[in-house]
């Protein structure tokens, strides 16, 4: 159980994640009150979701111009369940937690270095034409792909 | 009806809204898709949320080192309903959705200039001491000031 | 005489500024010092010089996809004067204090609300084409534009 | 033989640099223009400045609260030998090039994965009192730190 909408079992949820992305807590990204500013974790996402893409190997069809098909952000929430400092190193953990037919439930999970929760997440990705700006179906590929790094979801 | 969360009725929804700030998109907050990047949404949110507190003469003490309480992001969300780009113009309304003990539920509404919803949102804020790390009990009249400029909520 | 090497007498070099951008200190500009963080003041420069080659009626061509011209930043230095902190209201004055045959060199000046200087800065911005990456030379029209706003320049 | 102010023969100062710190281009670093945003390299200045300071045993006494000396960035520039793009992985020298009596001068210079410089700079780093605001001399250890990791410098 948990209070978190998108997490039903926490420890179940945690289980569901193997990839992910080291980042360090930058100076420039902690604010006056001394700790990393609220904005600055989906910068982290979006790194780690992106690194994630890389390691299945559909970053660069989208990034390539001439490709139709670009992704989108659709929705991003982030539950804030530990303070970070500047210079701390965590773990961002991604995976496709729900895949849709045109769009995709991306889940987040960041550890600090003892290994403590202290960010949660979720936000769905859409594919798009670049031309007509409406939703793509993914094909069997990607499909394939983005579940092949999950543990086990929904099963 | 909506089809997200935090959002029953959106005409409905729209019309809690009174307060706002201005805000320009900047070319440094864009990205090589050409659009406003989806992290920076939550700095414009950030913006919007604190002038709203300054509105209500609540941001000084918060803001004082002598003072012990202070506020934290528990959580924050957003829906991207439609792509901001390069020096668009747009109204972020501000408002306190649901106040509860030691916590409140701020919602974001994000305009264009001719008026189309580009961007909603929701997080919740807490008050914590500074000292404990312990939620704080807003006071009666932190309260009065964050309903004053509702439109009509929860009625 | 001024220990600053793109500044001769600090006096006359403030005369030459007309065009001004207002500009607030967002919280998630700030950072663990307590003071606006070093890095953000280019943002600052970047929003106050788009802002005065809009006033030229220039950024729309360089912002045009089938336009062959767009400008680049070639080098970019900043002076800190004075601190700067969340919610202070300042003035970046931007001009085009000498104007190249491709290039032209802007200077920003930065003053608080009680007319301290609190930054300056220069950098210089190349005109290149998107297609060979080649310097292009400004069009008579753009030079005239540029001249017509400084109060005083070189002579 | 450069054209840049602080870079008298470019091969001799190329090898002046040991400390590097390896950085990774974001996306939402990235401008519409396709490329690094050019405020975003201070980032990058500011965070392998840090990282040489941690290296030398530096950084830890000035992000403790109790301590009175604190470092503050006095002056700040870059100048843009090459565009950089998403992805592209740099490494960000960095070296005391001039240490005075209560600031140090230090150098930058970003290489991409083929060697080729695309980034240098400079700025001027102050140690200051955080009671008086008054500029505090460095110790003998500081000063002997900063030296050891040079290669050669102004001898």
């Amino acid at each position: 159980m948990s209070n978190i909408s998108y997490i039903e079992n926490l420890e179940e949820w945690k289980e569901t994640f193997s990839f992910y992305c080291p980042i360090k807590v930058r100076f420039s990204e902690t604010d006056a009150f001394g700790h990393l500013n609220n904005t600055k974790v989906f910068v982290y996402f979006e790194e780690a979701r992106i690194e994630y893409f890389k390691s299945l190997g559909l970053m660069k069809d989208w990034m390539t111009k001439e490709n139709d098909a670009i992704i989108v952000t659709a929705d991003l929430q982030c539950n804030y369940i530990r303070q970070l400092f500047f210079d701390e190193k965590i773990k961002v953990y991604v995976n496709a937690n729900h895949i849709g037919n045109t769009s995709v439930d991306i889940h987040y999970m960041a550890l600090n270095e003892s290994g403590e929760l202290c960010l949660t997440g979720r936000g769905s990705i859409v594919q798009i034409s670049k031309q007509t700006g409406k939703p793509l179906p993914w094909s069997e590929a990607i499909i394939d792909k983005m579940k092949s790094n999950r543990k086990k979801i929904g099963v």
